[in-house]
């Protein structure tokens, strides 16, 4: 008898094992591929490492305006891609030395969750007194005409792409979408997104948005276009005025979404509601001593949310009261360049009536970004509760953002008052001040 | 009568100026040469604008591992030095706007500060309610024989360099000449620094010092070393086992550190110590309404510090209490890698009789580090105060570390416990999460 089951070695899974075990918890998590789930083989980790192949490329060849020059730059795809194999398997072994470190028991399989306390898995039953489901999310195949032809693929197979095509295709302008668009039009490569909504990002303030959009020009955005069918290399749709029109290209990418993972679930008696195990703040299901973490419950499918729905279960099963808060969770799009936010957006402070002040501050009136990124766009922007002072929101795009936005989750998380902010010094020069120096315009 | 007038326009004075004009005070801020001082003028700014130009040239160099290839490199300092101006020429027209933004008067000229509430420009008396003395350092040249000759320049001089040297010698391993030897390593030219004490930086945690000098190895670092006479282009010196030794040179960088300002300062009345002026936490001189920020009072020689500072001033004349604390200042160092830190160091909280508990984790157990920064070094140690639980200091080395220690400086500010941070959702892949994946080792 195992104190804790899990079904799924993700962000959500092995963290919370790790976490348990480091506890003295008896623990086995079962996965079927790889331990690190999607995340680590074939999600953020090797976007990540090819993202920024592609961005040193696409700086070693536009670095003349602070005197560097190269003659022939050159992008090796296979290597590029040996490199990314090799991050890979080094973030799984060390996953794996977690898991032994920790005392973790792991074994290889699908898991068949059937009752409360029992998992089989390859013939051989495990009981254990709490069940954690973490078996993910898997890319969504929309249901366009032809979007099983030869030249698409979802963002798994885009991963091990053997040659650059000369143009693509994106279908969906969210997250997977644009850092796939960045990664191949950082490389020189036309590509179109095409997205349904009248904005990128749905999720992104409108503001930082458009912004992104102006720094990435080099990639034709169609929003409020809709693709109608995929016929061999031609994407037919719909664009925003309602008129038909033909994309021809050699890659397609299909990022239109992802959906839970609930197949193996089905008969499981878990209360699975719009294609998702439903959870309270607890992440407790409707059965008792089984919990949901990560993309399967569809809550917010980011993998450092699974990996804190994972400690918030763990918490709990060791006694400690703990709950998932959703108002402080930071994102991050490591396009070129990137951006990056937490909290509440202005729009989404509006729809839920509270009264916020707003102020937005240009990055290259900062004088870090101004030296490194020259006349590039960049825009921070912080949303405050009127009454209460307190920081709700930090939006930022350009630079390395990504690295700043954990700031400004701990202040939100800590429930700061601008009053206090302010007395928090940041270090100057950095792109990082520019946070104070907006609120400061308040 | 001005209710504030302000001895010299660098980031104490200008941030002073412009907090007190924001809210309606009549402001006078006199600078002897250019707005923002030192920092931005032949500091802070124009040494990372260098320091960046050569990063992007050793990054076209060494990315062959992420598949990114290109020939000829080529550095061309008299580009890199154009846009440096151009960065300075940018920014100061930023400062003179908020300036006149915030409505506050700028003279041009030596001030003389002569009785309480007087000041002379230019032959010209102007009068305050209160004075702020913000008049900066300058690099202390040290009593060195042959210090004076014709290869040895300080940070000023050097930012001024119209060839580059085939080989350069910094005397002095802090922060300063550090950055120098960084930005002359990093373009592959030889590079010696010679320091006295027994490591580089010395208010840097030992680990983290030990990991940057390995980092940095194609710096040859002779510690514990004393410099003895400059003779032309030979550096006479006294190595760690007591062995004279000499280095020849083409560039000799004197980098042993600043002094407070206070030539002008003599026949003020204000009382001066061990070559500063003396301030309490309110930045209270011993005279009635004047106060001194910055440099000058030798507190804490660092850009964001001095503009603390002021906004101490400026709330406490607004009738807001307010003081200034030390615990919560970061600091950085642009190197290459860089290294940035905030709050106590293990020794430090030693030597203060505080009981620690302290954890640490090499970076390239990080993914997003190791996918873009492969088997390279770096640290991350965090200290905390084993009775309260509270973090204390955060010391970081590697990648772009300098963007993410504002969020160390907000957690120690607002004085969370290590079981507040564990709740505190960091984005994933990130450097970031490095900071909280340690505290979880605790």
């Amino acid at each position: 008898m195992y104190d804790i089951i899990i079904i799924g070695a993700g962000p959500g899974g092995y963290v919370a094992a790790e976490r348990a075990g480091a506890r003295g918890k008896k623990v086995l998590i079962i996965e079927k591929e790889h331990l690190g789930g999607v995340c680590l083989n074939r999600g953020c980790i090797p976007t990540k490492s090819l993202l920024n192949s592609s961005k040193l490329y696409k700086k070693a060849k536009s670095s003349t305006q602070y005197g560097v020059h190269a003659e022939n730059v050159t992008f090796n795809l296979s290597e590029a891609m040996a490199w990314k194999e090799e991050v890979i398997q080094n973030l799984r072994s060390g996953v794996a030395f977690q898991m032994k470190h920790n005392k973790v028991d792991v074994v290889e399989g699908d898991a068949i969750f059937s009752s409360g306390k029992k998992v089989t898995v390859n013939g051989k039953d495990y009981e254990g007194e709490n069940i954690i489901i973490a078996t993910g999310s898997s890319p969504f195949v929309p249901p366009i005409p032809g979007a099983d032809g030869p030249l698409c693929k979802t963002s798994r197979e885009v991963l091990n792409l053997e040659k650059l095509p000369a143009s693509v295709v994106v279908i969906g302008g969210g997250v997977i979408g644009l850092e796939f668009a960045s990664f191949f039009s950082n490389l020189g490569i036309e590509t179109n997104v095409i997205e349904m909504m009248d904005e990128i990002v749905p999720f992104m303030d409108k503001d930082l948005a458009k912004v992104m959009r102006r720094e990435m020009k080099v990639i034709n955005f169609h929003l409020k276009s809709r693709v109608e069918k995929i016929d061999g290399s031609k994407v037919h749709y719909t664009d925003k005025k309602g008129k038909a029109a033909i994309i021809e290209t050699e890659l397609i990418i299909l990022a239109v979404g992802r959906k839970p993972n609930i197949d193996s679930l089905k008969d499981s008696g878990l209360d699975i509601e719009r294609g998702r195990v439903k959870v309270d703040d607890r992440m407790k299901t409707n059965l008792p001593g089984v919990y949901a973490v990560g993309d399967v419950t569809g809550e917010s499918l980011l993998a450092h949310s699974a990996s804190r729905m994972g400690e918030v279960v763990v918490q709990q099963i060791c006694g400690v009261d703990d709950h998932m808060r959703y108002n402080a969770v930071p994102w991050a799009v490591y396009t070129y360049p990137e951006a990056a936010g937490c909290g509440l957006t202005e729009s989404e402070a509006k729809d839920k009536g509270i009264d916020v002040k707003t102020a937005s501050m240009q990055m290259r009136g900062n004088g870090r970004f101004f030296a490194e990124n020259g006349k590039s766009g960049g825009l921070c922007k912080v949303v405050v509760d009127a009454k209460s002072d307190v920081l709700l929101g930090v939006h930022l795009l350009g630079a390395q953002c990504s690295e700043m936005i954990a700031g400004a989750a701990a202040m939100i998380e800590a429930e700061l008052r601008v009053s206090e902010i302010k007395e928090i010094i940041y270090p100057h020069p950095s792109v990082s001040e520019i946070i104070k120096d907006t609120l400061w315009m308040l």
